[in-house]
């Protein structure tokens, strides 16, 4: 994909370069307005207005749209008040507040300003509402019917106001704003008989959104229930937008990157990896190292206050990598399994009691396991095999007792921490990995030289 | 969402008790197929039958779709032959495999016998594709266009055939099932004359993908160009089915949710959370366990090997877990990163000196930083404020050299394992953060090691 991408944009700007303007646009025409994009972004930026012009209008809003935000605003800059009405006639609502959103003060007077007064007014509607929310992400350019019009006369609606719609293939039946029902363009096409009254072909039970209903939320919904559009109503029942299957999509791969981001102890990032310069990605990065280093004092300490039991069977020393690791990678695995199912809505708080069951159950299976081979791996490798003498069966029993009561401690930090952060409305992926190994860490030296100052009578 | 369900059963446990049948269908016919089999899955198994009967024949095919794979089973077990047919006949090709690929021999053999001569072989064509490949998710049933038919022809042959088709928004143009274009709904019903040959409109710059095509990429495609619909064609280029978008979003997060599992140490599981049971739990997560474990005796010989340095200076001890877990986490910071963008299709091999060049510099700026940071903690927190004589700057200085270093050989490992990895044809989640861990510690204390008796003359 990459190489590709390069490959066309040496080829545009040869073309460029011998003033081969025609060839370009015929290759322009064939591309998908996402590919022309991508190419345009490997340009240099001065060609850029000149190979945008060459674009026929509605590529050329597609493409802008999907183009980056400071290649956006760099073309801004440039078009004069005309040609920035030319592709804002052709951009969608929703996509026009997308853009809307990155554009500095100025560049958003100017959009404001040559844009027609509906969409003015429906921009600015829509940048009322909270951001991630349905009512930010929704578009106000739906196909609607009245209860009383026959399939004929729908059909003749949707093919007279269709060619603005962002989908025509769900129509929203309302009387005064009020949703009544949905009819699909399939039900009007199927429909035995032109004379029928929409509101008795029409199906009555509509699965809605409200305006604040958050994102991730709506996307999932779209994805269960196999939909097209997603109608958003507002406080008073009002149908004000739709949600299409498009943007879920999106949303859907945004929240597992972000999510994933997170778990991976960061900030997550807008841009993509490649856009990412090197100090983008350290302002990702660096407070999560920072937090987490600062906060491995605590096992620092632990360790600096058994030192005497260490210096007396510095053997012990050996194996703490081993404990804090496992215990870090149970605990990750139950959080990580945890956070999805919260994020695809298959756990809630309630389940909660159920969850520490399976966990439990699963880590003492997992404890036993690991307890016995780590057991037989001691005095095989580390006894025998290295001929240690110091590490007797009595360090074995230590060290394979705490693994056990570590590996439960962590699968069950590692799944009620998530929870508890839902319920308490944080987000449950800031929980993850990084976080709980370090608790983990500080637990599993904890009960390491408990048993070990014990057992070892150190 | 989990109580909702709950209390829906109850209900329809009572309704059950008291013979309320009509009640209960009544309230059947409102709810989304999908609640349905939520609801329908919290209830006895011996009541399934009797609520399933209950259900009207199309909305019962649709609930059995979205039912668990055991269900299913027990359903179709208690099915008579004539029952069977009816839910097949309502079924989608598609849908028909997804259940075909998850029954015993013995239960697959009765739906073949009992599906119509079509959907059987075209069941058993599906079959033949790889999993996880575009063939295996297509379904058949798309609704085909002539290129000399005019647009009133179409749109009669979408009302004659329309019913049965998964989508009927996307048409294919096709000749001796070679496929020359696509008609949406939307250029039918908006074309300005109904006498318009297809060939005039149709879109000629057709997006395919192949029957052996991963599903990963199809889902992206779809997700990109924002289409409702992707053709897949064989080797010869004729047209063999389609992927809807409803499709690619369950394969999004799906995939989404197996490389977090992967990430997270498991191996992925099909089953949802709720339905797994802790040996299932087990199962998944104990390989990587015990690998991890056994690795982690590099480490322990690491130590072994530097007992004598470590009996000397004691304090070197209690800085282990935060240089460990500090690489770890740098790694897995880039591992992650790299890997999702590996997954969006936004890197590829051929970006690997981009990408390390990227992230040396970004390990150089979070190393250097760090560094300084945990200079000045030690110095503070455990040499003054916790009294310790042993922490002495020598100490602290072969610390943060070791940290430094430790986060640039992280980062650099971190993001060059998952790009060799795909580049050698294995998934990059698969050396993702405890993989990557485990390399990372050994090196770690490698290079503390290393420091600590250069410099401090151990």
């Amino acid at each position: 994909m990459a190489e590709l991408k390069h490959s066309l944009a040496e080829m545009f700007k040869s073309l460029l370069n011998d003033k081969k303007y025609t060839s370009i646009r015929d290759v322009l025409v064939t591309m998908e307005p996402q590919d022309v994009a991508a190419v345009l972004e490997e340009m240099e930026e001065s060609k850029l207005p000149l190979l945008f012009r060459l674009l026929p209008k509605e590529e050329a809003a597609e493409t802008f749209v999907e183009m980056d935000p400071e290649l956006q605003e760099l073309l801004i800059k440039g078009f004069s008040d005309s040609e920035l009405k030319e592709v804002l006639d052709e951009l969608y609502v929703d996509d026009a507040v997308d853009i809307v959103e990155e554009m500095p003060a100025n560049v958003v007077k100017r959009i404001l300003k040559n844009a027609d007064p509906t969409m003015r007014r429906e921009i600015n509607e829509i940048l009322q509402y909270p951001e991630n929310s349905a009512g930010s992400i929704m578009t106000t350019e739906y196909v609607s019917l009245r209860p009383e019009m026959t399939v004929e006369e729908a059909i003749l609606r949707i093919r007279r106001t269709g060619v603005d719609k962002e989908t025509i293939y769900t129509c929203y039946v309302t009387k005064d704003r009020l949703l009544q029902g949905l009819v699909t363009v399939k039900d009007l096409l199927l429909s035995p008989d032109d004379e029928m009254k929409i509101k008795d072909i029409m199906n009555t039970n509509v699965i809605t959104v409200n305006t604040y209903t958050d994102q991730e939320e709506v996307a999932h919904m779209l994805s269960k229930y196999n939909l097209l559009a997603l109608p958003v109503v507002d406080k008073g029942g009002r149908m004000v937008g739709i949600v299409t299957f498009d943007d879920a999509m999106d949303v859907l791969e945004d929240e597992a990157t972000e999510d994933i981001e997170i778990m991976g102890g960061m900030t997550p990032s807008e841009k993509t990896y490649l856009r990412s310069t090197p100090l983008d990605l350290f302002k990702h990065r660096i407070p999560w190292l920072l937090l987490l280093m600062v906060s491995a004092t605590f096992t620092g300490l632990i360790i600096t206050h058994f030192e005497n039991a260490l210096a007396a069977q510095v053997v012990l020393t050996a194996f703490i990598p081993m404990l804090m690791d496992t215990g870090g990678n149970s605990g990750s695995q139950s959080s990580v399994t945890i956070i999805r199912a919260l994020s695809l809505g298959e756990l809630d708080f309630g389940d909660i009691v159920k969850v520490i069951g399976k966990e439990v159950s699963t880590a003492a299976l997992c404890g036993s396991i690991l307890a016995v081979a780590c057991f037989g791996k001691i005095m095989l490798v580390d006894r025998m095999l290295m001929n240690n003498p110091d590490v007797t069966p009595a360090v074995a029993f230590v060290v394979c007792l705490a693994l056990l009561i570590t590996v439960v401690l962590a699968k069950l930090v590692g799944c009620t921490l998530p929870m508890l952060a839902k319920k308490l409305g944080f987000d449950p992926a800031v929980m993850a990995s990084p976080f709980i190994t370090t608790t983990v860490d500080a637990l599993s030296l904890l009960i390491y030289f408990f048993f070990a100052t014990r057992i070892l009578s150190l």
